[in-house]
């Protein structure tokens, strides 16, 4: 019941990265054509003239983030939910690198934790080195969006107050499809399905921060790598995975992130 | 008025970074002996035949760690300074991989900020790649030790709940100058000093979770690379810096880690 991967990917022109007859390339996607990139599009890269096929490679994450820097509250929906106040500016945390899983890869639920939700969110990957932007600068820094699964131990991180242990487990970080910079970031839809059942569904549109603030923002604080990732904010109804459980991030004009759960 | 390298480096055996004739080394010491490494200890490199002069190179931060993870409230004594209970488990955060400077490099301190503090660390340095072992099997993974200063904006610490701002600015967090796995991690002295005078001092033994506990803790959570680093936690008597200073953070057995502020 594998879904093809030309039925998860939306946007007509994005970049993935795959694993095909056992070597690892990143690929750009035209319509259903995938052409090889010579080297990695974060390091000066370009396709070159071999093509894969599409349905036929196994995804894996777009990028390899040095870092992934997330927003907590950034929607208005989110911040009534749980009764908090809308922040006046944006509130940060970090997940690690090693929690960074591509599509089809198991979430593993920590046996510590008796409650694992999802969080379907609208990424940002960075494709330059970026320091001390303005919110006009940011797009140029910008490679494109993609689908993102803040998967998060709800009973850890209301224990921790820190976030980095509830939400840095390895793979809590779901990330794909593709990359695109087809989308208009403050006004898609963004959704969260469980075994095919919407539990999260919102507008970019309800964000407090726009992606382009927010890189702005986070470049005040630290560097930014290419192929660093801004996770920005989930929306409401956040919900809990069960093992046997497959989980949906969806993003209007980029693609389905589809994750089993154990 | 700068320090000799082999002032400030006070264990018989370790292993340090650095730039010499425009190119980046490891390096094992011995003595006073700087022997050149073929490739990274951290990827099965070896010393090779080839020396360098140890006060002629510039140190830079002895490892690369894909991410630092931290421990707060890990002293005794600075728990009850800062009024609160001793944890029951450790509290993890994140800093980022680019708020890592080497010895002798600036702190910068950001406008945004009106109080940045030094906090003297004892480092855990990572060998292999390490996950899910227990306390007794943890030494097995860890390379040695070194000094770190986990640089805090303190305002924007209370302001922010979460840590990774206050934290996570580039040149945040110093580390050196050299590796070494000649102490006992459970009974060292670590200090701060600032301009020389003495603000920060006291025993590992005064820890709350031992090393060997934390890397168990951490490797529950999430996958240790090679070169990552853990941050165990800064004892009593944190204080400001102001530009112009040079901050020390001194591990016994260890070395010296001096940075000046701007």
């Amino acid at each position: 019941m594998t879904q093809k991967n030309s039925d998860l990917i939306f946007c007509r022109q994005g970049i993935v990265r795959f694993s095909y007859q056992g070597r690892v390339h990143y690929g750009l996607l035209s319509g259903q054509r995938l052409r090889v990139y010579q080297g990695s599009p974060f390091a000066g890269g370009q396709p070159g003239k071999a093509f894969a096929p599409l349905n036929k490679v196994r995804l894996l994450a777009p990028c390899r983030p040095s870092k992934v820097v997330a927003v907590g509250l950034n929607y208005k929906a989110h911040a009534k939910e749980v009764d908090k106040p809308l922040p006046l500016e944006p509130m940060l945390f970090l997940k690690p690198s090693t929690s960074v899983i591509g599509p089809g890869q198991a979430i593993l639920r920590p046996t510590i934790s008796r409650r694992v939700d999802h969080e379907s969110e609208l990424a940002v990957v960075l494709g330059r080195k970026c320091r001390l932007v303005s919110p006009d600068q940011a797009a140029d820094y910008i490679l494109g969006y993609t689908c993102l699964n803040d998967v998060t131990a709800r009973d850890l991180q209301a224990r921790d107050v820190q976030y980095s242990r509830a939400k840095g487990f390895d793979t809590f970080c779901p990330l794909g499809p593709a990359i695109t910079n087809e989308i208009d970031p403050r006004q898609v839809r963004v959704r969260a399905l469980v075994n095919n059942k919407v539990r999260q569904e919102a507008n970019t549109s309800d964000m407090i921060f726009d992606v382009y603030q927010l890189v702005a923002f986070v470049s005040q604080v630290m560097t930014l790598n290419p192929g660093d990732v801004i996770a920005t904010g989930t929306p409401s109804g956040i919900s809990p995975l069960a093992a046997g459980d497959t989980v949906s991030i969806e993003v209007e004009g980029i693609g389905r992130l589809d994750n089993p759960v154990q």
